[in-house]
């Protein structure tokens, strides 16, 4: 399939959260017919009355679903699985699928496995996102800037990824790219899941409240994503657990070496790191971006 | 003394820097008359071209040392030693001098042991910065929001507490505190010294530069700091040795039980350090905050 907004292609987001309720306000601003299946009836009631959707059903409704050429899972990892178990039969036969989940080889292929034969799944992960959960946050401004990852294996079709793309261009995405699953486990495991571990040690390690009138930016920034949902991040921890040990440790021991360097005096060593994270940080900046 | 618009307060500042000229910039803006000794003709000439300051020289000037009832050193700890050593005769009898130095202990007894009798100095430190440096990116605008902590010792006048926190006023700072040189160290080694430290070793703990294009917010937020002057910041991590060696212990100790935890899959562990992380850090929200 290709996304079509003249010959109407119906898109059903299943999972009406943060993400969900984004690519639904995005695609129906763009033209498409965009329904929702969800829990809540009252995530259906604000995405309704925000215009967020056509359609909606506090229930894998059949009559949604069978409309549906693109379905975009936006649920915790666990619960993409058991929904598909229990309602893939409900599905359009030849519909696309794709995800929004943060971790990819513990995922991606067990979902491939036990598809219908005239389904596919082709998984992406939005780096998007806000410290606030709920539809009533849906924004769909926080994909612009962000970057957009598909990660297809073998068994996906040079149409659906190219599908795919599209999707991430229409959601208004600043960059879109391929990787396997296995190289987002581990960029995701230090970019995003190292740094959330450190924010929360941060704000764990000591009795901190007293310090709220003496601190500068800083450590605001640093911890500003240990406002964590952990119902979902724990989650996503256990099932990305090898990378996001070994880029555990992999911290540890550089943050012993700098610890090491102080301990020591040694000044020398100590500019050394210094310059080469000022120099490989300065490759991040975007234009535009505080104190640059 | 007292800060004094009306009669004309003479203030100098030592040190024209990004600290030192936004300083210049925001008191010739509240009406006081303002010069500047430091050490490049350069430095003087773009800070008179801007308005910053009504005269300056590039060497100890007695003649604009005599006029000041205010000295502000913007120099590194050392140097500001160094300074006081060689041309505190040239100042005026009764003058009160302050600083913006990031670590107290190390330097406030030092100074006030040598201080002339006739003189008195008060310490303080405004938290604000940018990832540049130089009077070419002074911006008056960096207090709005930020804090400024004065760390008095016993032998510090009421008078010139009560003048230092005037100038804090003055230089539109949101937040004056006072501290003993030695909370303020703890302090400091935690909330700014460890969060450099862990933003450095995030940058140089593994070649990253390929992940340019896949980063969201959290690692470029985590990192920011990591543009590091190098110079001055390894000259305050080893004045302050023992409060950062003390903090980064702490934070170490904390990281590997959260990755115990994970390696252990223990979950609710997980969600009880994350719970209490985020609840901690919603204390530190500002109004108008990115995401809140």
């Amino acid at each position: 399939m290709k996304l079509n907004k003249n010959q109407d292609t119906h898109i059903v987001i299943v999972g009406l959260g943060l993400i969900g309720g984004s690519y639904a306000e995005a695609l129906t601003r763009r033209g498409y017919t965009v329904s929702a299946v969800t829990r809540s009836q009252s995530s259906v009631d604000y995405a309704l009355q925000r215009g967020f959707i056509a359609a909606g059903a506090a229930f894998p409704d059949p009559e949604l679903l069978q409309k549906a050429e693109l379905v975009v899972f936006s649920l915790y990892p666990h619960t993409l699985l058991q929904w598909l178990q229990a309602n893939q039969h409900l599905l359009r036969p030849g519909a696309l699928l794709t995800d929004v989940t943060g971790v990819k080889g513990s995922t991606v292929y067990a979902i491939q496995d036990m598809l219908r034969p005239d389904l596919e799944f082709i998984a992406a992960h939005p780096m998007a996102g806000k410290e606030v959960c709920g539809v009533q946050n849906a924004d769909a401004a926080i994909f612009q800037n962000a970057n957009y990852i598909i990660t297809p294996t073998e068994r996906n079709t040079p149409e659906a990824i190219a599908t795919c793309r599209e999707l991430g261009e229409e959601l208004g995405f600043a960059r879109i790219s391929c990787l396997s699953p296995e190289e987002h486990d581990d960029m995701i495991g230090f970019v995003s899941q190292l740094t959330h571990c450190i924010a929360v040690s941060l704000m764990t390690c000591t009795e901190c409240e007293h310090l709220v009138d003496y601190t500068g930016d800083s450590f605001r920034d640093l911890t500003r994503i240990a406002q964590i949902n952990d119902e979902m991040w724990s989650e996503l921890f256990l099932m990305n657990r090898d990378p996001l040990l070994h880029n555990m440790q992999r911290f540890i021991d550089e943050f012993e070496r700098l610890k090491d360097l102080v301990a020591a005096g040694d000044r020398e060593g100590m500019r050394q790191m210094m310059q080469l994270a000022a120099k490989r940080r300065k490759l991040f900046n975007r234009p535009g971006d505080k104190n640059q």
